[in-house]
């Protein structure tokens, strides 16, 4: 914890870069700050993965987007189907709801920014939404984390 | 909100197309309507997302199986493995059980449709599940939701 | 249910074998007994299902590990990113604090003997975390519990 885990339909890997969205977003949680201005997230500890669906099925599959954009042709550029990413952060437990809408807007803003070209040339929705762990059993290990906790880092 | 998603033994792979399955599903959640007539599910906000696994173990990784259709010798069609479905319904807030239970049922209705050949044909376990969605931060950025928010729709 | 699946940094699947994790950790978990000397997961409900990121950011992304690692030069075998594996079993409701633990325990140290080498070798994290499962509708459909469920096994 924490980690960001990011689901989306597998036409958006040739529209665009994911691997830059999740260093994107890790970056943007690593300046995230809290009441106290010290860093939400530990920088060991800090992990975006994404996960393309190779299958998967939006709304009426694309008639209504294809319909709508009848009058820009062949040269819009909209592919003609939907796509859709879910985004989705599971924090510790016994943060604020400002530090959460402090997280969620920037991660928000960031992941607006990244498709914000996509956007305008194509139909997706694009869902951000935060999770409070809500584990019974937690378990770490690593050896990444000692990597920042000494005085140099 | 809603999402649905779909993670199965990869195995299904070449035994079933499970783009076909979201659109199935995607097709029935658009049909389910609640206690005051009004679709449970607002079009533009209906997906269906399906991860294969290349890497699982179930149970005792077939040998239980394979015995118990020795008798049947190659023709049996069996591939000898198992597989394994879980899918995955994350709600929105303040449904009534009511509701939840209309969903349940339409869609392991339409699971079961679609796996029904090859329940026949191998040892599968399927599994259908509802949460109710715990998010305590949530933003939507969507060009697909207006398409279905005019009168015309 | 109960199921476990593992997220995890595709920069792993050319260093081990996920399927073999995949095994030994569903037979960890049919060893697993409960206060009553009952077995916590029944055999056919046993599954262990792992998916690859293929794209994700971890912490700065691999710097700090590679100027610690610097003295030890290309000899040292390691890779020069931070990889990341995530696994988290979903259980049914109304087991005791103690079974948690035990789960917990047991496939921890399963998951932390399979890594043993790679966490000589190279910057990895491993998040292990249990959750109650907090479905509100649930079905299953298998022919694979009906394997195990008569006197012979």
């Amino acid at each position: 914890m924490p980690h960001m885990v990011i689901f989306y339909t597998a036409n958006l890997e040739r529209e665009t870069n994911m691997s830059v969205l999740c260093r994107n977003l890790a970056d943007t949680m690593l300046t995230i700050t809290d009441e106290e201005n010290k860093s939400v997230f530990p920088k060991g500890g800090t992990r975006v993965l994404a996960f393309p669906a190779p299958h998967f099925a939006i709304a009426d599959g694309g008639a209504a987007g294809r319909a709508a954009n009848t009058h820009l042709g062949a040269a819009s550029g909209d592919p003609g189907d939907y796509a859709f990413v879910y985004l989705n952060v599971r924090m510790g437990k016994g943060r604020s709801s400002e530090t959460h809408k402090k997280v969620g807007n920037a991660l928000t803003a960031a992941t607006q920014l990244h498709f914000e070209k996509i956007f305008n040339q194509r139909h997706i929705g694009i869902t951000f939404q935060i999770d409070e762990s809500p584990e019974i059993f937690n378990t770490i290990n690593s050896n990444i984390h000692p990597l920042f906790s000494s005085p140099k880092s």
